[in-house]
């Protein structure tokens, strides 16, 4: 059996794409990070999904990206609340954590490497975040050169690769590509600021894209949301 | 003054780089990796060579990269010894880490951008590790281009540039470069296999090469060796 490893946030995009990679019969290894975000529900998250969906393992890998500041998720600055789709769209967003996916990717090749895995699965999407650089093809691609030249499986003549199934999907067709492969959505998470008790805000940037995504998908949402 | 990072362990090659990044009159910030080394004698010899050299700032990020396993470095598996030169110089090395460079670029990119800085210096070699995949200059130059489609500063314009200024000198070439520059090598640490009270084994691969540069560098080592 193909080993896989996925990483896993707990949201909605690296649960489907768990839900791809399981499909496709490999036994996937989830790989969550603990990198100071402000709450620990996106673990809690991470963990029921990859128990759920029957990951082969989890793991998280604590990282402290506060070190070196410079991101909404890891520093102390306000998440922007209720802004316009436009204003999603344009430009890059503050909650834009520097190198992140190279960060993760870096893990997730030491993973796969150690387990002879050739197969990384990343839940990354270009359209509804067209802003994050490191969600691009032309980064997932330049990556996938580094995994190649820069480790011992690669120069021996494994040829990894990183598979980005969400890529070309808006939030309304992951959701429904989820509900098809029988994933359970409630066990997601997305919000950027969750309440003491961990429910959404429904504000964020990360919160107005999950409801816009089910609105479109015509399916209703079923996490909950503050008031 | 142009901001650099610079990665630092505390051995000879990254401490002659820090030194060659600060001649070229460059502010420099220094980053180190604890990752679950078998002992605490490097950290303290990053410390200390960051100090002396004058590094603007010195930051050690905490890695866990046990979580996979997968090296001598970080399992507990015998550190090779006494090994000859045609045995160093043949394949990848038991001590070989994961996607380490990888994993410890893709943090220098982070704080890097940041910082606002465009460069990164890495004290990488080719000629005495050439058994390392992560230390050729492909490796490098694929990093590069990921650093400069996968983040914000790179869409924007900025140049990422990675330096290894050691990747085509031998050890001892290395070793004059930083007496040259006048670097405290008594400060430096190099062995995989301490002994408890932080003296050099003496006969670990790293050891032996440290070892034969300063001898072919006609330089006497002063740092302290086990027996």
């Amino acid at each position: 059996m193909k080993r896989t490893i996925v990483l896993l946030s707990g949201g909605i995009d690296s649960t489907t794409t768990l839900a791809i990679a399981l499909a496709e019969h490999s036994e996937a290894y989830a790989l969550s990070f603990d990198y100071g975000q402000r709450h620990q529900i996106e673990m809690e998250a991470a963990r029921r999904v990859a128990n759920s969906l029957g990951a082969k393992e989890h793991r998280v890998a604590k990282i402290d990206l506060r070190i070196f500041g410079g991101s909404a998720l890891t520093d102390n600055v306000a998440v922007p609340k209720k802004r316009s789709e436009i204003e999603i769209a344009d430009g890059i967003p503050v909650t834009y954590v520097p190198a992140r996916n190279t960060i993760f990717l870096a893990y997730a090749l030491a993973w796969a490497e150690v387990i002879q895995a050739a197969d990384i699965f990343l839940g990354v999407n270009a359209i509804d975040y067209s802003g994050y650089p490191d969600c691009r093809p032309e980064f997932i691609e330049a990556f996938q050169t580094v995994a190649n030249v820069g480790t011992k499986a690669g120069v021996g003549g494994r040829r990894f690769h990183v598979h980005t199934p969400l890529i070309k999907l808006s939030k309304a067709e992951i959701i429904r590509k989820a509900v098809e492969l029988g994933v359970n959505l409630s066990l997601t998470h997305s919000c950027y600021d969750p309440s003491p008790e961990g429910l959404a805000c429904g504000g964020c940037d990360s919160c107005l894209l999950r409801l816009k995504g089910f609105r479109e998908a015509g399916i209703p949402d079923p996490i909950r949301y503050v008031k």
